[in-house]
């Protein structure tokens, strides 16, 4: 069957030819329908972040899929259900995180992830995966199904920032959005339902068509160029929750002042090295006296996929579209994987859903 | 009556002849049995934290107290209930953080800290309160109720950590203490009933009285000078849990590499300015992949001072013994604020409690 995969060190996706799957017990067979593109991807192909399964000198690419199960294999799935995959599975035999339900707290060496380090992904046609790892979305949703994921990596970063403040009455008006890349617009958009007040900040100058996104859903561009992050108070106001999707190292650093009293920083993203001076006394005084926290979130849980399809659901059709950029057909799978300022997002479609 | 104060710009503490105060409506007039010392005390007679009342010259100092009520004046207390006064006060009327009993939670400008900021202490003969900002304590407590405060600080910041980590099974077994004053010490005692393992780290060579409390509570003493907090992990472990009671700006950014996956540091340190460099990428790298998180903590709210009481019933009367330096009677004061390498924790002495 086709899959799409880089080969170690080719530094680009190609097509493959690989055999098809046999589902193992536990597990079913899942036909393809379409899988994501995002940041993550263009650093696995690059070769700077992930690693192809142990003894195989490729890694077939994608962890943000949705397909329709092909053969149950004696799970409780049927055949036609439309489901979506997550990403880790334990690395050899399970752990206590796995056995927890809890794979996205996984420590490094104690997971694989699909797609990206140490286990093939999903881009191919056809998939298997344990009933487990597999999430059941509404056919209504089957198109954009792949969206789940990304909305997923939200969804726990915004349980562990909000378990964060629980123990006091916080009652958060307003948030910030470092980054108006996919993942940093659907969290505008979930945020914008919780929020009185959003603002999400990029690069970008006029016109964009993720400021216009924006701007459609109501919330307040921050031009970065205009307005860095230790500005925002003094232009903006300082925002109860900040939500780092950038992986720009100072992010965390400036927010620490940048947040409101009791405020809250979810950081996402996953800077290289990088050495800079920082007024370390006025940051660790600012945290102490303004009971400031800092959460660290990566991956999701099944969960937190379950959420995500809730908070998929409720999301206009209008946002939806605007976001998704292109899908790509297997004969033109590379379009996908341009990243130029006119992709918000990509994926690629493997075969259609077709309503029994 | 007589009291302890600071003149602004003194530097140092005297005895002053202030009038015995009288409780208002739903205030309870308390006679002050003793008043902790602790590092604040020592900043706010130094002039760098804090500040007298509005329109007023000196500061009556002291915010660790334990008194018993000697007029109820209407309140639902009794006269010789043994209580605990808490330390913020609403400064300009009441706001939303002393209407929602978190007047901890209140940012900078909404509140006066009796003792140390806008409002007077307790280091006086006699002290009103509301009754709503009073504590009963078991009258077995009495003598070492001036403990609650500082315990309470502790609570808040455990509270805390402890809540930003509710979002998953998080199952510690070990943590460490930085700082081996006399903050460090209590709250080493309450995390040997609550963990597997713990360390307390300070800078000071043998013999040293806070070494043999680390030691005789069964905890691991961390020598700064042989093993710094980055050294820790490979020495020791790496801790679940973190709490900083030093105010060394370095130490919440060396603690966030030193924390083990899933771990969080409670920040409780009010360092000066500081400038330094940090490998911010590494750092913010750190604190998503393993899902790490950091909370500041300050002061501590009604609850937390109940649960204090709870907590210092807990601790044994040889740690509380080993831990009190020494109890000064008025007439020798200025030995209660003596801070040298013998010192751990001195109190005040007012008056003696007798039961009726």
């Amino acid at each position: 069957m086709n899959a799409i995969g880089v080969k170690d060190g080719a530094g680009e996706a190609e097509l493959l030819d690989i055999p098809r799957p046999d589902p193992e017990a536990g597990e079913a067979l899942v036909r393809t329908l379409r899988v994501g593109v995002d940041g993550t991807d263009q650093e696995v192909i690059a070769g700077s972040h992930g690693g192809s399964p142990e003894g195989e000198d490729y890694l077939i690419l994608g962890h943000e899929a949705v397909g329709v199960v092909e053969d149950p294999n004696g799970t409780e799935l049927e055949a036609g259900d439309v489901v979506v995959p997550t990403v880790r599975r334990p690395p050899n035999g399970p752990n206590r995180y796995f056995e927890n339900d809890e794979p996205d707290m996984a420590p490094d060496g104690q997971y694989h992830e699909r797609g990206i380090v140490g286990a093939h992904g999903f881009m191919a046609e056809y998939f298997t995966s344990p009933e487990s790892a597999l999430v059941s979305v509404p056919t209504a949703l089957a198109e954009y199904g792949f969206l789940v994921e990304p909305i997923s990596i939200t969804e726990k970063a915004i349980e562990h920032a909000e378990a964060s403040r629980s123990a006091f009455a916080w009652d958060p008006e307003s948030a910030l959005v470092l980054g108006n890349g996919s993942l940093g617009l659907l969290t505008l958009a979930m945020f914008e339902q919780r929020f009185e007040r959003t603002y999400c900040l990029g690069r970008r100058e006029r016109p964009d068509p993720t400021i216009d996104i924006i701007e459609s859903l109501g919330s307040t561009y921050v031009n970065s160029n205009n307005t860095p992050v230790p500005e925002i108070p003094e232009t903006y106001e300082a925002p109860d929750l900040i939500y780092e999707a950038t992986g720009y190292a100072r992010h965390p650093f400036e927010s620490i002042e940048a947040l409101a009293p009791n405020g809250v920083l979810a950081a996402l993203g996953v800077p290289g090295d990088w050495t800079f001076e920082v007024d370390g006394g006025a940051l660790h005084r600012e945290l102490v006296l303004h009971n400031k926290a800092i959460v660290g979130s990566v991956n999701s849980n099944v969960r937190q996929f379950e959420a995500a399809v809730d908070s998929l659901a409720s999301l206009s059709a209008s946002f939806i579209d605007s976001l998704v950029t292109g899908i790509y057909d297997l004969d033109e799978f590379e379009g996908a994987f341009v990243n130029d300022d006119t992709t918000i997002k990509n994926a690629v479609q493997f075969s259609t859903y077709e309503k029994r």
